[in-house]
């Protein structure tokens, strides 16, 4: 028997996601739960920042993991792992997940009990760019062996995010024309409030800043909410 | 002045992609342009794939680019250097292309003269393997730090492919989780007749190979014709 549940998300019936998006907000608001949802290119290190997050709050916080994924189940097996509460989305083809699709996972997974819930997106800069998934925060990941350019290229992703995690950083001298000064700098320039963090998810290096993000706001959503 | 042309693409009016892609594909055999349609995730290395590639063919193919963006005109840039013709495709926030926008670029370039046009799709492994461009073959990049479980959680992208090229090679002992056994098998269940070709388009590893490819395949497109 698997650990975790399998879920297949239909299409939402919904024509306006923004207002549906805003809903699901406050009713996670209501609960005290604070969403968050994570996106990335296919490989970016997703799955793996998840893991090392995990190990350094879940003493501290309830966690839980929705993986959304078109067809495997590789990454949910891989953080009931870690001791927290998953489930795996299947959209379906969809390259994306909307307010409702989210609402969907929320549901059966059962967010009572929990503090913390990562949604982790379909592996893609350009269709969860343009969709609310009603999350509290939204973050990225983009790895270094991508490139620094992809903020010019995926201006639209940039600009909806919180917190933009640059990952593998431990490979900066393989790749040595990626440049943290200009990658940063495209970044400010399309989304001058978005906290930037250079990481790699397999040394650790960058994790304490990024644990720090995390905590600073789920208190402040959690006083806001008094 | 720019050195390429920046065309606007529409989303397209036909409600059947496929059957428009097939008479773009007549059309296309009729004038005897090969269409090869390029995909990947961001950052796999389409660009520098394409150029190396058109260093080692150009005195032996008319060669044209058409690259497709959400918005920027980095890579235009990158190939008109190269001293192919090039233009820029803007998609207009869509993930990916379909036949008619394909035919809206070729239209503009001006297929004439030419043998060999490459198509650098939306990087994207979700949208775009499920619009048939009309292209004569497609092929797509993965690149070794996105990780060998990427045919288990993109099955449709390694299905629709003939070809693969499974680049940064030369970051292999950087990656040294990248198993070349296990991403060949996984591709070969979702598409036995997948060609699976080891490169790295930065020290040039694999591109005899890559290239050979290309050419058999203009060869038996251009003999089919006959």
């Amino acid at each position: 028997m698997k650990d975790y549940k399998v879920i297949e998300v239909k299409r939402s019936i919904f024509e306006n996601n923004d207002a549906d998006a805003q809903k699901l907000r406050e009713e996670l608001k209501e609960k005290g739960v604070f969403l968050l949802n994570l996106m990335s290119s296919p490989g970016a290190g997703k799955t793996t920042t998840l893991k090392r997050t995990i190990a350094m709050l879940k003493d501290r916080l309830r966690i839980g993991v929705m993986e959304a994924d078109i067809d495997s189940e590789v990454d949910a097996q891989a953080i009931i792992e870690t001791g927290v509460r998953a489930i795996q989305i299947h959209t379906g083809g969809m390259c994306h997940l909307d307010a409702d699709m989210t609402r969907q996972g929320i549901r059966e997974f059962g967010p009572e009990g929990l503090d913390f819930i990562v949604l982790e997106n379909v592996g893609n800069l350009v269709c969860p760019a343009e969709f609310d998934t009603g999350s509290t925060k939204n973050a990225m990941i983009l790895s270094v062996p991508e490139g620094d350019d992809k903020p010019l290229k995926y201006p639209l992703m940039f600009s909806v995010c919180d917190v933009v995690l640059i990952n593998k950083c431990d490979t900066l001298s393989v790749f040595d024309d990626f440049s943290k000064e200009a990658v940063e700098e495209r970044i400010h320039k399309l989304n001058p409030r978005a906290e930037v963090i250079f990481v790699s998810a397999k040394t650790g290096e960058g994790f304490e800043e990024w644990v720090r993000w995390i905590e600073r706001e789920i208190k402040e959503y959690n006083e806001g909410r008094q």
